[in-house]
């Protein structure tokens, strides 16, 4: 039966009264970090009863830990780690106490060389660590940077409160089944939901042919561990999604790049590659291709199919639903103009809902289904039933349209006063893309000058974006910039392209920094 | 911007009448199972909007669809796919509508020989597919069958309202953080709670040294994945937990069998396969050994931390934390004895809580930590930090505490009631393990008696189980069988051995069975 509290070692045979080593233990439990900063530690009664002694004893232990500084004690409410500690963070995990009890030295604590024993998959990601670090989230909005480096949608915008209230009812409703363990498919209602939500963008699946996953990322994983063997080669879009990229190097694939044009990837280049090196996929994004925010045309899509089928090229759409398309309609889905069968489609309710449910899907022919599913299954077993219960209810009360009308608007909006203030403020040697759909546009900057350079000024300036070499698979997006318009209020769109105006104005005038490796701001 | 409802191709210039156009393409997408039976068609006012016709041409089509017996309409409820159909499954998944729309022979509709594009690694997934149809959720619940086959804890006694109103209460004061995108690590707080909730087993970890996952599978896949290369070696005690041999062998990993003794692994066969195959990771199941339920010796579990610090071998600890043990109470993890830090700890919330959050974590020295953070993110980003949020708050509010005192009642109970059923109704040369904890056992059948003959038998009585071959490398589990107790009602429990033993009389009677393949019985 689990104790209603922690547990420490304490050595009833040692002359070291229990108080003292109740004391020492949970000191050293707050200065290796192992007791949080802030932590409230259990009621002196049931430490009392989980370790057996006197409540008198702990009391004491409590009250030294107080008077010697590792905690505080208010009456009435209990008693606190310090949150000023600031943990003594070892090399390694703390040991075993028993390492640490006996007072003599403790053995080697970490006898294995881990990175001896690294896969080539581990190897591979740790060398991908710098484009990964570029990714992270942007941690500068408290600091009053106006970031338009995440290519998120706004939680202001999130509908909370109305999904609050489904999930609310789907536990109620059946909560028991969707708590226990469920088929790896996915949850039948959604599933047959999204077959007919995915014909308005004129995608004909059946439910059967729909696989419900932890996020495009992982639609990206299962696709990868299902076609790719180290070596193989794989074609994608140049500039593209950085992590895809990412998960199909991480499976040990080549990966040839496609160059972007304005109405999508270059064909004849795609053409050319496709019979030199034969790949394995092809990946792109049709719809609205990050970070351009363009879309391919309904020709090129068709030469791209075509393309495929001729060279047996299994095709990876990502997709990006036209939910939020800001000018006219674009194209149908590759998947939908897939006469031959060779396109698997990507889909997620990140974009158009709650990136942090990790909910999406796949879309499959039967047999690339089963094995889809089959992997899916050894890595998590299924996604969370209930999540996909509280978004098809969503759904099927037709709250998902209504917040697609208004976030689109809005989005739609702050697109516009970007390029607006684009136009106004930068000059003719900056070019952008005017994008279509989706959450930001990349930027090209003068010759000769990096958009890594030109973001410590940027952010001295209190402007935030991501460079674009991220997108790219070497080092030709130097000049190129992100700029995601999605979480940016549009009070503050201007003021952040003023900024940016200036920044790169600075970068004219003295083209080396002064001081930028010292200005200490948060890495984007 | 969406439309309200879905689209269907229509062809303005054809001669066929445009609600003769939209019955036909309706009827072929119920044909063709897209619209899936019992499906609400959108309303007549919304589809004509989404095509641009009128309203009276849609309800004409549906009036159509409704006379030739494809659909069913009720005034004031709208029209709905009729239930009764069974959609003919094409072989492939619907092609584009193009491809069919000009009445002339639709091109072949899948070129690919899927077949040939697969992984490695997808094809080892596919060979494994008994064991994994082994495993699949029992399907005989509602048939009569008293079933002893599913390791899962019993949703009927799940806490789930008390969850609803932590989760209402999550998603109010904190929703528009959980439902953004998410740090790959987890939600600090859970991160701190679990470094207390271990201390009660004596594993010191701090915050930083855990990684939330999506249950313990997720835990396995993102250790396979940052250990293993095709080929390497990896130890596994015999019988084990399947799915984890899967994920080692998906990953292209030779496992060998270390045998389980009743203390733990044999810890000297460990020695000759550590000298001899210097395997990358030892997998083992310390605490609650599935499908035992034994737990390893204090003893054993120095002398094979000892073994694997001595042959520098990572130790995989599939923990079963002390919280559902009927007996005397379990020696500490490894982890917790774990001095050189060899050991990766896997925790799940799956036993004590609810499965289908698909809620685990990881501890690991940082040095893998990080790895394992990487892999992870690319995997699927993070962990819905919703779940993690909710389950935080359910233990912060000690219901953690109290549900798991009243579950390991209640499955201490089904265990005693299973063990004396089993000594008052079956003979000495039938054997099993005495659990000493987790949700199962195992038994050993007669000289000669095989578990996957059995079955067939066992069903027409009217009793599940899960034969023990699943659990095994190789053939050697044949007469072994799972009986899992935890999913069973103790009203229930003697009547499900009293079939079994019925079953295994018939089996001495008659060893072969008589029509047992046509039983039509479901597969366990």
């Amino acid at each position: 039966m689990v104790g209603s509290a922690m547990n420490v070692p304490i050595d009833r045979k040692s002359p070291v009264p229990l108080a003292r080593q109740i004391q020492a233990q949970l000191e050293r439990l707050i200065r290796e970090g192992v007791l949080a900063p802030g932590l409230k530690l259990p009621a002196s009664r049931d430490l009392a009863r989980t370790l057996g002694v006197n409540r008198a004893t702990v009391v004491l232990a409590y009250e030294e830990l107080v008077a010697a500084g590792w905690a505080r004690s208010h009456v009435g409410q209990g008693t606190f780690v310090l949150e000023s500690i600031r943990p003594r963070v070892p090399a390694t995990a703390p040991a075993a106490p028993a390492a640490r009890n006996g007072g003599r030295q403790a053995p080697p604590r970490s006898p294995i060389n881990w990175s001896a024993f690294f896969s080539r998959s581990a190897r591979i990601i740790e060398s991908e660590a710098e484009r990964r670090r570029a990714l992270a989230p942007p941690a500068f909005a408290e600091t009053g940077v106006i970031s338009f480096a995440g290519g998120m949608p706004d939680s202001g915008l999130f509908p909370t409160d109305a999904f609050r209230r489904v999930l609310n009812d789907v536990v109620r409703d059946e909560g028991e089944t969707l708590l226990q363990y469920y088929p790896v498919a996915g949850y039948p209602p959604l599933r047959r939901y999204l077959a007919t939500y995915l014909l308005r963008f004129g995608l004909e699946a059946r439910p059967d042919d729909i696989l419900i996953v932890n996020g495009s990322q992982q639609g990206f994983d299962l696709i990868a561990r299902t076609f790719l063997d180290p070596g193989d080669a794989v074609a994608i879009e140049q500039p593209t999604y950085p992590r895809a990229m990412q998960v199909f190097r991480a499976f040990g694939a080549q990966l040839h790049g496609v160059p972007w044009t304005p109405t999508g990837p270059d064909v004849e280049a795609l053409e050319r590659l496709l019979a030199r090196r034969a790949p394995k996929l092809l990946y792109c994004q049709p719809s609205c291709h990050n970070p351009t925010g363009l879309a391919m045309s309904a020709e090129v899509a068709d030469r791209l199919l075509a393309a495929a089928a001729r060279h047996q090229v299994p095709v990876v759409e990502d997709g990006f639903d036209a939910s939020l398309y800001y000018g006219a309609r674009p194209p149908a889905p590759l998947k939908a103009r897939d006469r031959e069968g060779v396109v698997i489609y990507i889909g997620t309710f990140s974009k158009v809902l709650f990136p942090g449910l990790r909910l999406g899907w796949l879309v499959a022919p039967p047999p690339v289904m089963e094995r889809l599913a089959s992997a899916k299954q050894l890595a998590d077993l299924h996604t969370s039933a209930l999540l996909q219960a509280a978004v098809h209810r969503f759904c099927e009360r037709r709250l998902l349209e209504r917040h697609v009308v208004r976030i689109a608007r809005e989005y739609a909006r702050r697109r516009t006063l970007l390029l607006e203030a684009l136009r106004r403020r930068l000059g003719h040697d900056v070019t952008w893309t005017e994008p279509q759909g989706g959450f930001s546009l990349l930027m090209t900057l003068p010759d000769g000058m990096s958009a890594n350079a030109l973001l410590p000024r940027a952010l001295q300036r209190g402007v935030g974006f991501t460079p674009g070499t991220a997108f790219f698979l070497d080092e030709s997006g130097e000049r190129t910039l992100r700029l995601s318009f999605s979480s940016v209020p549009s009070a503050r769109i201007d003021d952040g392209v003023r900024r940016l105006a200036e920044a790169i104005k600075d970068m004219r005038r003295q083209p080396r920094p002064r001081r930028a490796e010292h200005a200490g701001v948060p890495v984007v």
